[in-house]
């Protein structure tokens, strides 16, 4: 969990919600905004928006506030944005499936260019641009995509293994959608992803809403 | 994007990053934690962490903390995790099948309870522990199961049309996963979920280990 450049996770979390934001306004045709503004707005914290900000350098002018465009063209570079890292998927069951064809059309920074898995009734299937190859090929497919980035799609009990492997072929960052803890291998940044988070955020509203009502129905 | 009972969305997201942090805490054996140590440990503010939580009440006591366990709790009473969701599926491609068995074994408050897709080719099949059913009984299905929360995992050109037909059945909160702006109809709670989020934070440290080498390879 040792922040790495010494920032933190929460930190990067945020820069992506500003950029967001930016990305928002910048569609609706604003051209200048400042802390406070986007902070009030956006129910952010104006001196935690310029502290995350200052890590990095002079951003915007005293009185005058940030450019849009040129402050979410500056986190995208920021967050590495600008470039392009091509993506393995190791496990390409439903979800596997599913994220190759989302990130086909919605690719922005990430490029799906392999896709592996253990079963063989799969292999051999494409799926978006990859064509499904065997597990066992991993780290000769890494090395020859070149590919920086895993997604981990594979149940549970599988899953540390798989993250070894994409560790041992060479891969430096890895998003898993399996449930369970893991041990992040030296080297490679783990993000964990639980889709059950995004539900979560709805509940509260659920809640809220039966609260107004006088009764059940 | 009104906030439901005066708490924004970025509010409800960090109680949520709390309720997250604590469940870690108390796993690892923690009893009691400062705003001040939650804070640094996990690079929050201090000040928006004791505003969050003002909002709802009193918690902690000056000078002894939160106690973890009981903060906890009252955090997920609060977020409406308590209770249990019955949720809708509409879009039974890659996705939604994934979804569905996802939430099978890890549902946490949230319940599947109905799938729907138009392709006649998916109707009739089990996923998880629904089965699959024509588009035109979404309504039906809405009524029969008390459904109130829908996810939305169809192609981006048919996400608004049953984005309307999930909150005139009577739906109160959608989570969408199609790309692309939809109108949130009256009375209906909508989210949004960009899977690339995910991706775009590990894309930060990936430029980072980049910086830290001397060179290319």
């Amino acid at each position: 969990m040792a922040p790495a450049g010494g920032v933190s996770p929460l930190t990067v979390n945020r820069l992506s919600i500003y950029l967001r934001v930016l990305r928002q306004l910048a569609e609706q045709g604003e051209e200048r905004i400042s802390s406070q503004q986007l902070a009030s707005r956006y129910d952010l914290s104006a001196a935690q928006i310029r502290k995350d900000l200052a890590q990095f350098g002079e951003f915007g002018i005293r009185g005058v506030g940030y450019d849009v465009r040129q402050l979410a063209a500056r986190l995208e570079e920021l967050l590495g944005l600008d470039r392009r890292y091509p993506l393995v998927i190791v496990g390409m069951g439903n979800l596997g499936r599913a994220l190759a064809h989302y990130l086909e059309f919605n690719s922005g920074s990430f490029e799906v260019v392999a896709g592996v898995d253990n079963d063989p009734r799969g292999v051999g299937r494409a799926v978006g641009r990859v064509t499904v190859r065997p597990s066992a090929e991993l780290a000769e497919l890494v090395r020859s995509t070149g590919a920086v980035v895993g997604v981990l799609t594979v149940p549970p009990e599988a899953a540390q293994e798989n993250l070894d492997a994409l560790a041992a072929a060479g891969v430096r960052a890895v998003l898993n959608f399996a449930p369970g803890r893991l041990r992040a291998p030296r080297g490679v940044r783990l993000k964990n992803v639980d889709l059950r988070i995004h539900l979560e955020e709805l509940a509260f509203y659920l809640g809220a809403g039966e609260a107004e009502k006088p009764q059940r129905r």
